[in-house]
Formats: structure tokens, sequence, C-alpha cells
């Protein structure tokens, strides 16, 4: 078809798909696939909410800068969900389209609607900051898969964390009304901030490979409290979710997200797109 | 802040910006931001439609290419806004935000929602090769800033045109349903084609300048009639739609679409996010 055309070209596409060589590493046992799970479906299910935000944002440039870090997190979840794959042989296609919601094992944050701007970046200050002191240890995880993979992940949510801490900044010393709206964000995304911390049985279980919930809390505090310091805000008290969704029981806005997400692979299963 | 806390970096955000420096140049005339209106909000409008596919494709490869595909997009109009916004003092903000509908000037067949993933696809067969064309003659423009900013472009959007094209000899060659669905899709999206190749009296006023639309229509005729012989698809016949986008008449859809981009900037004018 090129050849008789030089203006066509019908190249094979070279899409985005940087963790192939995970597919040549050993297959994930059920500990490691299910871990794999827990941060692959966090990454999933706020890659699309912030997708949402794509030309809606207050500014182009934010646009851009949400697009952009929902992208990256669609990469984090990508290789995590074909790395947890490789235990029973599903692709990542299978995992993100064809579980139902109590096989999701996304914590609730990321479940938490976009609500207003100022909302959404509190829930990035806090998903970032946590998913970075969790790449930062998974990367030297025994596990060489889940460290190659938290390698890379780690410088980009690093810049994610960054991006947060500025907007909380500049939202809190902005004007009373957007200082007031990022306070009531804060704390409306607080309840949710205990559950990333908590340990569950399988943890014990990956001693070495999984990077320990309980043992991340100090190093997001001390990041938690020079910007709330710097931002003259004070933590929130109160309140915390009972949380679940490392076994699978969700908040109620996941199911929202999944039947967006789902609902055309669903009409069309095993159609080769 | 950063010093007594090695861990937490609050860099400067440097986001991508890469026309800068079309706002060191000289500011644009009247009729050469009119212009850039046709081209930036094409870019604009087609990238807040594909970003409602991330994580909503049936593929999650597929989310990661229709995303980088928007912000591709949301880059062109952004630096093309910029531009236009030179002539009167407004910046991309106010023009994306703004302006309502009689003021933009997107052609009908970016307006069209995504429909299924194979209308998706059809629409950007046809946008993706329109602007290829108009890039590819636009990077010799006697004006400076728009022959940068297409030479940037043009590359892009080469890519966006070999995916389309991709998707489209996978879907018509694929099972029954994928092939009539991309024979529907390519019927739905036909009626808008003849829109974008219509000169007004504003070319006249830009020799040199604009790439005139109905000098690109042999190009991008031709490289129909490749993609059409090698699907095994025929060129649609019938209807045209009116059109009239650029001179601010637009088809049902958009007020739509702009009625989602453009609340949250309105509900708070002004603000310094």
């Amino acid at each position: 078809m090129t050849e008789a055309h030089g203006e066509v070209t019908v190249d094979e596409l070279t899409l985005a798909d940087e963790f192939t060589g995970a597919d040549a590493a050993a297959p994930a046992s059920a500990d490691v696939a299910e871990y794999a799970l827990w941060l692959g479906d966090d990454a999933l299910i706020l890659a699309q909410q912030l997708a949402g935000w794509i030309a809606r944002a207050p500014e182009l440039e934010e646009d851009v800068a949400l697009g952009n870090i929902a992208l990256d997190l669609l990469g984090h979840a990508r290789s995590l969900l074909r790395y947890a794959g490789t235990a029973d042989g599903r692709s990542e296609d299978d995992l993100a389209f064809f579980r139902d919601e109590p096989e999701f094992r996304s914590a609730w944050i990321v479940e938490q609607p976009n609500g207003d701007f100022a909302q959404t970046i509190a829930r990035q200050l806090v998903a970032a900051t946590f998913m970075f002191e969790q790449y930062r240890v998974l990367q030297h995880s025994r596990d060489e898969t889940l460290a190659a993979i938290a390698g890379k992940a780690v410088k980009e949510v690093d810049y994610h964390r960054d991006h947060a801490i500025q907007w909380t900044l500049r939202l809190a010393g902005g004007t009373d009304e957007s200082r007031s709206r990022m306070m009531r964000a804060i704390g409306d995304v607080w309840p949710y901030v205990d559950e990333l911390f908590r340990d569950e049985p399988l943890i014990d279980r990956l001693d070495g490979i999984a990077a320990r919930p309980s043992a991340l809390r100090t190093g997001f505090d001390e990041v938690m409290a020079v910007v709330f310091a710097e931002a003259e805000l004070e933590e929130p008290r109160g309140f915390l979710s009972s949380g679940g969704g490392r076994r699978g029981i969700h908040s109620p806005h996941l199911g929202f997200v999944l039947a967006e997400m789902q609902v055309l692979a669903r009409q069309h299963p095993g159609v080769t797109w």
C-alpha cells in the first residue's frame, strides 16, 4: 500500500508500551498478582477520574497537566495489570474491563468524585504523596518486575506530587474563596487517608516484596506537615472512612466509574478491535 | 520550604509550553487572528471530544493512544489561541472559556459526538487527514508564527492520521460487525467533509499566509482513495451538511461541548487559580 503512494505511510503502530519486559519475566504468584492489583487499580481509577478534566479545567495549561498525569497513571496501571495477569493468563484488558466491582482492589480515596478543582487537587495531594512513598520503597523490591515498574513510576509520581503541592499552596494562599474551598477539600478527602496505610494479611506474606503500608505513614506525614505549615492549614481531625477497598469493599462511587469505563468493552466481548 | 526538608521539592512548575516564542513575535492582525481561530478551535473541540475516551476505549492501549492525541491537539489549540489573542490582548483562556458559541470557528466535523469507537475513528480519519494537508502547506506560510506552529503540528497529525488509517483498516477487515460499523461510521461523517474545503472571503485576504482550503482537497482525496481501496470500502455519496462553522454557525452538538468545557471557568471569572 505504501509503495505506490509515497504520501500515505501506514506504519505499524508504535504505541507507548514501556514494560513489555514484564511479559518475558517470571509470572506473578497469586499473592504478588493480588498486590499488583492494589497498585494497578489505584492508578487505573485515578487516571479515569482525572481524564474528566481535560478541556474542563479552569486553565488550558492545567488541562494539559492533568491530562499528562492521567496518562502517566494509565501507563502504571497497564504495567501492573499486565503483570498481575501473568498469574492466571488474563490480559490487562480482561482485568480492566471484565472484573466486577468486588474484584477491584482500589482504595476509597481514588474512587471519590472529582468535585470542584480544589477537591481534585486535595485528592491528588494525598494520592500522589502516598504513591511516591510507596514506589520509593518498592524500587528495592525483591520482585524484579515490581522493582522495575516502581523505578519508573516513582519519577512520574514525584512530579504529580509537586504539581499537587504547588496548587494546594496557590489555592490556600489565593483569594478568600479559593482558600475556603481548599480547606473544605482537604477536610473532604482526609477520612480516606487512613485506609491507605492499613496492613492486610497479604502484606505479611510478601515480606521484602511489597511496600508495607503502615511503614509509609511517617514519610507521608512529614510531607503533609511541611505543606500544611507552608499553606497555613491545619490537619483535619475526625471521621475515618471504613474503607476496605483492598478486600473488594468499595465506596458507592466506584460503581459509576466502572460503568463508564467498562460499557463499551462489555457490549462487544471477544471482538477484535 | 525545601531547604529544611530535603524530601519535599517544590519546584516551579514547568508545564508544556512550547510556543512561548509566539508571545514575543509580532501580534497577529485581525484577519490572521480570525484564521488562527479556525485552526485552534478545530483542535480544541476535537481534543475535548477525544478526552472522553480515556479509560473508556475497548483497550487500555487505545486509551493511551487517544489520550496522547487529545493532548497533542490541546497543544496546537493553545499555541493558535495564544497567537489569535495577540490581536486584541485576550489570553488563550479568555478565548477558550469566555467566548460564546457564535464566536467559535470550528468546523462541524469536530463537533460531532464520539458515537461508538468506529465513529470516533471515522471522524479522526477525516479530521487528521485534513489537518495534515493543512499544516503541510502552512509550514511555508509567510506568517512566521503560523509557520512555526504548523511545522511542529504537522509531525503530530501525521501520527494521528496513521493511527486512524490503521484502525479503519483493522475495523473494515475485522468481523462482519466491525466492518458494518466502520461502513456506517464513514457514512455518518462524510456529510461534514465538504465544509472543510470551502474557501471564505477571509482566505482571499490572507494570500501566502493561510492554506487555501479548496487547494487541499486533492491531497485529501488521494489519501482517502488509497485507504478506501485497501479497506474495500466505497466513498459515500449523498447529503452534504450546510456547515458554516467558520462563520459562527454551528451544529447543535457544539453547545453541549462548550457547556461542559466552560462551566468551571465561568463559575469563577477572574479568580486566580
